[in-house]
């Protein structure tokens, strides 16, 4: 039996009428759910929220709203069984993989709930100190941070059905604006899900939660300069719609985090029998095979030094060769299938472009060696290495292959012959450098700096605490410049500016300080 | 004899070819200078910005850019009779404008030289403190902010020929980015002049100064993913400009200040005879005569409780007539002509356009009388008063005229329907309120923030020590949401925010800490 999934707007659960999208079972091929929003009223939807859902959360102060975070977590979490079950038929995520996606999503939303409890009894932000702003003392300047007087709409990727709606979903409600999800159509069975749970738990304020499951329809046709636009999701796809007319000429806010070319980074000071290289061929290979390589933050370009080049690779591939790929119902299983048929396609033409640069040293983008039974019409990539020459220009710095895909590529050992070649991505989410040389480890920070939102450094002190590049942490801004998209989400409080209006005050002292609640 | 203006890239001073545009004297409508960009190699410019200037200024520390900022204050300040001369000439300037302008630029690049001395000998900033990130302490997470490794491009408006840029290159500079300025091309003559002021002096590192005299050419095609854009100037500019395909396909980042439709609001509570109204009267008159009512802060909507409006109309119309209008040389005069002979069409059109909705109440787009000789072609408009029947949606709220025009709005003297009313204007870089009662100023100040990039809070106890609102101070957020571009410049150190690239580092405690410079 096929589930038809609804979607919840205006405090009600809808289906829309007309030709439903398709959902599929990514290891097996099957039909296991549609979707429509043909004929949906989305222009009311966004008013309700902005109506009902606005007011509600803006007088709830912050620990209020982290409380809700908190037992929005909780709804979710007495579920998880169940969510991990359908991130697996729907996502095809094998055990772990849906862990990753459903406990990252209480995990945020309860990070953002004690965050909430710390920022106490106040419904606005205080921003800095004030300032005197004339000679005489009585006149000053305050800054304040103040809830948009909108909806924060959030377009999530296909990969995280779960954290995507509950990392950006945390960040707006805790600032103070109501939320309506529209999760990628091809993996929602997952949101659609948390939607019910959530709805029926009795946790967030009438109109604060909002979802759109299928196609966006004209949902953005109707957004004004008070809402706020979050997409994850391509390059392509989140520069189409910064650029939309009327989100331009509105002033909407867009944030956009896409996908981009992360690397990582062998030092020339690394052994490769050592902790550190250990670390390294750890992380990077889990990057590999985590989500079948479906992850924004992947790492798809490995540097190694000239002289590390043959040790590295044989690492690398037999580390990765320790993951079964196959059903991710089976429990020796870590590689399940990439989500649909056409990131299938994507994936092997995007393999069959590098290939026609760069040497195949493992896999070629067939499924190999699968573990189970009736995968035939199943969505199998299996793990893909190439190697390129050197760091000079080329496609590994161009074309981003989201699966389980990735080049090495030798360099000189240098920082600089580093930097410069990562930085040919033009901009990163995430980089990783791994080293015990603290010059070096300086030299490649501050030079990745300006290209990426984020930077892990790995070496043998960390070599058993880090979670690796690939792990988004509410404390930490994720996000990066440039062909990552040039936005910023999460990083504790720093999430909540981008669903905030910054305002500064002057006026008296005593009345200015008492207004924007410092006295 | 018309000058012909330079621009300054790659180090020369250069001209283009072929037909050049003019610049005119606003007051008599003569020629003054002409300007072409025709020919001139941009791409390269924005290369050797790049490549000379970026390592140049990011080598300095925040101390010695401030040092930088500073000396070229002071050496502009050196020449200021002579560009205030320049003001009036290619500006249609009267003295206290001129000086609002010159002195504002030389201002700001002094606040930021300090700042810069505050942030003392490091060359990027920390973000907030360090965060433990796993069980183990030694694994944590550090923000830093490094410069972009690009060219901040600054577009400025024809009415701040000199502070558009000085507080643009101030922020940029400090921040450690080069600067390429393309100030509006019908009033460069004080930028250029500044420009050869600046070079003369030699107090700028090679390639972190440069200027675009005139048409911006294919200038914007060639930006990168690491150069940043701000732009001033109309709403529509400012949307055509922010949608370019090159510039949302890179992720460049786009700060937009646009004109907006500011408002003052009159409290309930305040006497026609007392200190709070004498006040008002004072700063809103400012704001329509001030640079002739050309500023992007200045006030166009005027709100006064219904039974006000009788002695708020009498007291604003005695109080701008106080002001002269004519030749800006002349002492008395207070009321320059407006910049170009296509402000003066358009300011007309704006006034034919708003006297169909609202009633004329002094003054009707027609120069008035005009004190001085030879004013005959001179661009001037004689201070405009209109007056609405009600707060309601009409074209006072969609229609800025950027001329001295303003529309007076009776209403009901709650803080609901002012916030409303104001709120249809979709965004604005200020407003004001002028009470004394606590209540209304903190319902009007958090109801209007999320309208406002910045408010103004007038009353009997700052009535003598007020800069008004139009003033913009370097210590607090300039820029507005929705239709003020959704941008923010100046605020201090939150200026610099734009042009460095915010960064999570994550790894070993003392490594991490010793890298960001904490150690």
């Amino acid at each position: 039996m096929t589930k038809t999934l609804q979607s919840y707007l205006s405090g009600q659960f809808v289906s829309g009428s007309g030709r439903a999208s398709q959902l599929h079972d990514p290891t097996r091929g099957g039909v296991v759910a549609e979707t429509s929003t043909a004929g949906l009223d989305l222009a009311g939807a966004l008013a309700y929220a902005r109506s009902v859902g606005g007011p509600a959360v803006r007088e709830l102060t912050f620990a209020q709203r982290g409380e809700v975070l908190s037992a929005m977590a909780s709804a979710l979490h007495e579920h998880r069984d169940e969510l991990l079950d359908l991130a697996r038929l729907n996502g095809g995520n094998c055990r772990s993989d849906a862990k990753f996606d459903i406990d990252g999503a209480t995990g945020t939303l309860a990070f953002y709930g004690k965050l909430g409890q710390s920022l106490g009894d106040r419904t606005f932000l205080a921003d800095g100190d004030s300032v005197q702003l004339a000679r005489n003392p009585r006149y000053i300047g305050q800054h304040i941070r103040v809830p948009r007087h909108g909806v924060a709409v959030h377009i999530n990727a296909f990969n995280f059905p779960a954290w995507g709606f509950g990392e950006k979903a945390a960040v707006a409600l805790l600032a103070g604006m109501p939320v309506l999800c529209k999760p990628a159509t091809s993996t929602a069975l997952v949101t659609a899900r948390m939607f019910e749970i959530l709805v029926a738990a009795d946790v967030a304020p009438a109109g604060t939660l909002s979802l759109l499951c299928g196609s966006a329809g004209d949902l953005l046709d109707h957004l004004g300069p008070q809402d706020a636009l979050a997409f994850t999701g391509s390059s392509d796809t989140g520069a189409m719609i910064r650029g939309r007319d009327n989100l331009v000429r509105l002033g909407v806010p867009v944030n956009v985090e896409a996908d981009s070319l992360n690397s990582a980074v062998l030092g020339p000071d690394v052994d490769d029998d050592s902790d550190t290289f250990d670390m390294f061929v750890r992380e990077v290979a889990r990057d590999m095979v985590q989500k079948s390589g479906q992850k924004c933050t992947a790492v798809r370009r490995v540097y190694v030094p000239r002289d590390s080049l043959e040790s590295a690779r044989e690492a690398l591939i037999a580390e990765v060769q320790r993951s079964a790929v196959g059903d991710p119902a089976l429990k020796q299983v870590r590689v399940g299938p990439v989500a649909t048929a056409q990131q299938l396609r994507d994936v092997r033409a995007g393999i069959d472009k590098l290939a026609g640069t760069y040497r195949l040293v493992m896999g070629d983008g067939s499924p190999g060696k699968l573990e189970g039974e009736g995968l035939e019409n199943g969505y199998f990539v299996g793990p893909t290495l190439l190697e390129a020459d050197g760091p000079g220009p080329g496609l590994a710095h161009e074309l981003e292959v989201f699966g389980p895909v990735q080049t090495l590529i030798p360099y000189d050992g240098s920082a600089a012959e580093a930097v410069d070649s990562v930085a040919r991505g033009t901009g990163s989410l995430v980089s990783s450098v791994y080293t015990d040389d603290k010059t070096f480890a300086k030299d490649m920070i501050l030079g990745l700096a300006p290209y990426n939102g984020r930077l892990h450094l790995g070496g043998k002190k960390v070599a058993d605490h880090s979670p690796g590049p690939g792990t988004v942490l509410p404390q930490m801004v994720h996000g990066g410049p440039g062909r990552a998209g040039g936005g910023e989400e999460l990083g504790g409080v720093r999430g909540l500016s981008f669903y905030m209006q910054r305002t500064a005050v002057q006026g008296l002292n005593a009345l200015v300080e008492r207004i924007a609640g410092l006295k």
